[in-house]
């Protein structure tokens, strides 16, 4: 890739559109961000291409320069094909996304659903550090979802679903999921989900958000305690799903709720290590040094689609 | 491989061990059973050798044709050395058990752990049926473990561990572990497990079998419903986290505790039944089509480690 060419990764996402341009060294070029237009696909399309094209001038490039382009959706996707068979949030169903970028431009276009291309992102900021095979990367936010490198390449089982874990049933007692199952994962472990719990345990109507949640956390509310407790326990237990089904060496975790930091995460922590201290197989399994948190201000999305970019 | 070698898979358990011996166009040439004779490695080493001889020998066989030899062990194995690192109900440690089957027959002899192995056979046999690529294999006995071959390959992860799934936390309330954890999918889902919450519910003393739970379940008894009731449910979750993780087109259940048939596995399908009804994606990914029991006369253990020695 030493050849002069540069290469365009996009993280398409419900609100805004981001897309990073870099040279065959990986330098960054440019990076810039749009609101996304879901009106229609039409309107996707043509927004999607004004931004290439906006990203592609501040980085003084031309079009017949670029490698490839990648891009990322939150939704179901085929990866041979480009096709977007289903997002919601981007108001798409059955859109040959990758075929139209590539009609537009003239420069090959893939694509790939959002957690499974962060987690190549993330995999890449690893191996900067030290060589790793095994991946897990674990977004928590709005949603939670869960990707894997295993054996140096993405895993994305049979419907390209390998690790989503956010529909998993974890208490069969709990909430009622918006996928009409209940006690799933992500209505414990997600952004709103802690929200709603705090709000429930503490009897108030009033809107709030998890950022609320983990202050009244560190400041020592009982209430606040007791929600966290739930949220790392079910989380805990999440983690150690994916180390015993995945072995991997490490599992990443990233997303904004983990952009909290300590309130957020150090019960998690603190969780786990009560799992090492009662098991040899947990102390050796579950080792702290298997757990990372991806900075906040590193963008696996972008990074993850100059990756498949150049795996065309 | 139709070049009249022939294949030798040895499935070593902790009180028995078999061996199976094909041609090259897979067709079983004998098949013997012996006591495995865990005094010491040196003892587990000559049975192991003169089982192969005596297989050998019933299929009309000479050292001189086995193109390889392939051996599946209860325990933690360096899969590219043959070396077993731990199997304590084999009574080894740090043994070169590869290497030493290699010296004393000339032939090359590939190790791995028995649940591994187990799924490359069950892989196989799937296979003749109708292609598949992506399967996880649970075997439920004494313990529970699951192995996976992704991509039409077995996937071991960074240590082997991949598909340990019996020492996953399921219940923080429940049970202590023999691995001193509490709530282990093993202390709820195991043969040993069933029968003891079912001594435990009933106040009974006398030492009982799953056998007899499964028989009064199928009688009515009120209480082997509400064990049942347990397990299925913890069982139906841990199949769920399996689908999830790996999305696989199919989950093969086998081992002691599924050949008691519908008194076991019809409340464990009940229970996905129950979990598709409640939510589309679970229609999707919990669809009945992908949950297949293992015929409990077919070996998964001999078969797969005839596969892993043609692989070398």
């Amino acid at each position: 890739m030493g050849d002069g060419r540069i290469w365009i990764g996009l993280d398409i996402g419900g609100t805004k559109t981001e897309a990073l341009v870099v040279d065959a060294q990986m330098g960054v070029l440019s990076r810039v961000r749009a609101s996304t237009d879901t009106a229609d696909p039409e309107c996707l399309l043509a927004g999607t291409i004004q931004l290439i094209r906006r990203a592609l001038a501040q980085a003084n490039g031309a079009v017949s320069q670029v490698g490839g382009i990648g891009i990322g959706i939150p939704g179901l996707v085929e990866r041979e094909t480009g096709v977007v068979r289903l997002a919601v949030n981007l108001n798409l169903t059955a859109y040959p996304l990758g075929a139209a970028v590539t009609a537009a431009l003239g420069v090959l276009c893939a694509v790939e659903n959002d957690a499974r291309i962060a987690t190549l992102g993330v995999h890449r900021w690893l191996n900067e550090q030290q060589p790793v095979r095994h991946v897990a990367y674990v977004s928590i936010g709005t949603g939670i979802a869960a990707g894997v490198v295993l054996d140096g390449r993405l895993y994305r089982g049979a419907h390209g679903m390998a690790g989503e874990i956010g529909h998993v049933i974890v208490d069969p007692t709990g909430s009622v999921c918006s996928c009409g199952a209940r006690g799933c994962l992500e209505t414990i472990v997600a952004g709103p989900a802690i929200a709603r719990q705090y709000a429930e345990a503490a009897g108030l109507r009033a809107p709030m958000t998890a950022e609320t949640v983990f202050q009244a956390y560190q400041a020592g509310d009982a209430v606040a305690q007791q929600v966290m407790g739930r949220v790392s326990q079910a989380l805990s237990r999440a983690l150690q799903w994916l180390i015993m089904t995945y072995d991997v060496e490490k599992v990443v975790l990233g997303g904004g709720v983990t952009a909290a930091g300590a309130a957020f995460l150090d019960p998690v922590l603190a969780e786990l290590a009560q799992m090492r201290a009662q098991s040899a197989l947990a102390q050796e399994m579950l080792a702290a040094h298997k757990f990372v948190v991806l900075p906040s201000d590193f963008n696996a999305g972008t990074w993850g689609a100059v990756a498949l970019a150049q795996q065309g």
